[in-house]
């Protein structure tokens, strides 16, 4: 698949790894061009590198998947932006709308993140929340204590979201369907409390992910 | 410490194993003496089961810590019914507010079933929500794939917080403080997504459990 990315941060690397070692073409675009191409030249080091590219946003127009790799503002803004070009494609959305305590949601209760963009994007773009319960280093390595991340899934459009769940196994990750794109509000709300976890004492300095462990 | 829990079901039964593998007293009590009593002699069949006793609710009024084995809106009642039989006391919350099709939460946005319970409660009750994301059959086991349980526990007691986690940790299991009751929120938001993964075409038949994976 064309996977491209709008954001050259951490995440935007985390998720570019489990990408290109899924066999896919990888597009980064970003505000700060000369950023864009840093990561690519970075990840171009990496098993799969060849088939990373930098450049303009051009490559939304041809994406199987967009992913906004950036802060919930910012994630809105582009949906909006972007309108009608988004349109039919699958958009992904991976941010998590916290306050700088940790402790609490900057969305309303009974909506999401996930939801919002939506609602500012045109009709007919397929959002799907994904990987925003993975911190960036998680993804780089594919695994936490030898055991592949859950990525979980939610979009009202069900084959948005196997195409999500697709690039997710392709990386070496384990895909978790969740339904319907409400359920972003259940996945957010558990990732504040993921996040705050963090930076306690004692806390879990970014390198822990959430499992389902089954039998 | 005393444990007297309110309800004799899988519930009551998984979180009385830990509590007695924890070297804790247990007291049943139940709306139905003879399930009480029932299940009361089936753990003394276990390490630790001298320790269990069956009677009336009068152990209510000697415990530590008092656990409401029951669905959410039998749990809110007794809180209410109680009264100030339990102000000064930690009341634990196992409940999942949560409708029959696994979808929806019973509860209105922006609060949770610990809160409606804290709210039903007498002043100076100290109601924590714990066990509402280890389903029964696992806290009898007390792991999954030979990982210990999260324990997940929200309140705004913190001593009361201490002491569950002292009976979660006593019981070979890993307590997860998260902070105030708020947080209930999000705690059984996400255990509405677990419970919903167990029913579905290759679901996890109530077996599963959701950690925090840690490198």
């Amino acid at each position: 698949m064309n996977i491209t990315i709008i954001g050259a941060g951490n995440m935007a690397r985390g998720i570019a790894t489990r990408a290109l070692a899924g066999g896919h073409t990888v597009h980064i675009t970003a505000k700060d061009p000369a950023k864009a191409s840093q990561l690519a030249e970075e990840l171009r080091a990496q098993p799969a590198g060849a088939a990373v590219r930098a450049g303009d946003d051009s490559a939304v127009d041809t994406a199987d998947i967009v992913v906004l790799a950036v802060p919930y503002t910012a994630a809105k803004e582009l949906a909006a932006a972007y309108g009608a070009r988004l349109s039919g494609r699958t958009l992904v959305d991976i941010s998590n709308p916290v306050d700088a305590s940790l402790d609490a949601l900057l969305v309303a209760p009974g909506t999401s993140a996930a939801e919002e963009i939506a609602r500012a994007s045109a009709p007919g773009t397929h959002v799907v929340k994904a990987f925003n319960t993975t911190f960036a280093t998680t993804l780089v390595a594919g695994r936490v204590d030898d055991t592949p991340l859950d990525v979980f899934i939610a979009g009202d459009d069900e084959a948005a979201r196997e195409q999500v769940a697709e690039l997710v196994a392709s990386g070496g990750l384990h895909a978790v369907d969740v339904g319907a794109l409400k359920h972003a509000r259940e996945l957010e709300g558990f990732q504040l409390l993921h996040m705050a976890l963090q930076i306690r004492d004692g806390g879990y300095g970014w390198a822990s992910t959430i499992k389902l462990i089954t039998p």
